[in-house]
């Protein structure tokens, strides 16, 4: 299994990812931005905008290598000197309060053609938290995780608890999902299972995300949804650059700025203080934001 | 003169400044929050929204101490076991795209009762540049710096042209102003006058920005300049939430969020590589977000 191999998979699932969603959602206009990195490689930013169910998205892929810079070397506490990296990220903003804001992510990283691991993730965002909805995006991720080891689900979604959390909020970004990193050949998975796991995930996507959309769609305006949908926007903004590793590694370490911040929502709120009330819908949701929900036997 | 001395004139700014903006801007409602500090001291965060001129923003005193922590030592490079703050900080978005976003920050800090030293800046992040508005501001910061010293203007606008700056984006935040942190007494200013130069600069700020707002103002709606603005506050965003180091200590150190985050935008806006089109006034100010402009001279 080499590192092209891996490339090639994963410019393979964005190539998927956009296919199932431009088919499922047909007035989202896509638009492709091909980039060179001055160092070595580059990557393909495909955007969306302006759907019936995606307001504003992104799907990016990125192969890149060259010699370790020493930003790359503080930010992820490695030594070596020449590394190769490639992946796939996703986020999905989507129009309606309704749905959710959904996020992907696939990596592999390569030190000196000698150290590698697997990273990645998937997590939901709702709005409005409907529990059957939520249970079922966690029964999903945790058969495809069955499928490699059984210990796999649990691990993974306490480490995306852990990492998609807002200490300055005192809440969790979203439902969670699961989150790995550092993921090299074991005993119970090899190196070739642990690519077609993300490959896996990667499938899995789009029919986690148009599984989501599946509850009825409110299509009158409702100007207190909005507003809840604007708020919980400006958290996903505070996550993103104050917390989000990737990001901020991205950021400080030089990378290209557009495709890291195609994470942004289109608009977002900032309201001094807002705390919804008890017995209405947004703080139900809010109430749920809390790590440690056991989604599956809720 | 003494850190509640100090405490007090800074107290005392936030009156004045509140006073001045209340009775400019009328229809703006002020709302008052007192807080208190666990392990010591606290607070009174001011908020303001809705008025004429002012759509969101905030005036927050702060009066904080006790045992130097782990994450305080961590951040601010220091050692000692007792520390002290106190501060004054304001962030006004304005309503119209013709009026700019303005801040001001003046803090003192001191350890252990013997090492100390005063902070501050006021800087200007205009939504399109108006070249004569951007000198006349620069001129009235360099009028209060040159009343103690004629080297402290260059220095402390150096010295903000390199700290508002978003280097992800290679662009300043706006027009700069002036920055200055550990200043301590030296031969030509002793405490007592930084002091008063703190006090100096928080009287001057309400005037500062009144007087920024006194070019005609385009009452007709225009969709264009609202999405410039909106598109401006996102860097705003992104400059506090990535670079800004009082934001950041504040998060990373357990400060009161909503304090801190009172800087944020009522609505700010993204969209993926927005380049604002050669000839058009989105592009002129653009092309005017660098280091090193000379507005008094421009």
């Amino acid at each position: 299994m080499t590192k092209e191999q891996i490339a090639k998979g994963f410019s393979g699932l964005q190539d998927h990812i956009c296919k199932s969603l431009g088919d499922f959602d047909q007035n989202a206009s896509f638009s492709s931005d091909d980039w060179q990195r001055t160092e070595g490689g580059g990557g393909k930013t495909r955007t969306i905008k302006e759907g019936s169910f995606i307001e504003k998205g992104g799907v990016a892929f990125s192969k890149v290598f060259g010699p370790v810079t020493n930003k790359m070397a503080e930010q992820l506490k490695l030594s070596g000197s020449d590394f190769f990296a490639t992946g796939v990220s996703v986020v999905l903003h989507s129009r309606s309060a309704n749905h959710p804001i959904i996020h992907m992510n696939v990596r592999y990283f390569e030190i000196d053609s000698e150290t590698y691991w697997f990273g990645g993730g998937i997590d939901l965002t709702p709005i409005y938290i409907d529990i059957a909805s939520a249970k079922n995006f966690h029964i999903q991720l945790k058969e495809v995780c069955d499928r490699y080891d059984s210990s796999m689900y649990p691990e993974f979604k306490k480490w995306a608890d852990s990492y998609f959390y807002l200490p300055h909020r005192k809440e969790t970004r979203g439902i969670g999902g699961i989150f790995f990193d550092q993921l090299r050949a074991s005993e119970s998975m090899s190196k070739e299972q642990i690519f077609q796991f993300c490959i896996d995930l990667g499938q899995l996507f789009p029919k986690l995300y148009i599984g989501q959309l599946n509850h009825a769609i409110d299509t009158q305006a409702n100007d207190k949804a909005n507003k809840w949908q604007l708020l919980r926007r400006s958290r996903y903004v505070e996550f993103n650059l104050l917390h989000d590793r990737g990001t901020k590694f991205g950021i400080y370490s030089g990378g290209r700025t557009e495709s890291i911040l195609m994470s942004m929502p289109p608009m977002a709120k900032w309201e001094y203080n807002y705390v919804p009330k008890p017995g209405t819908p947004e703080h139900d949701t809010q109430s749920l934001l809390k790590a440690s929900v056991d989604w599956i036997n809720i």
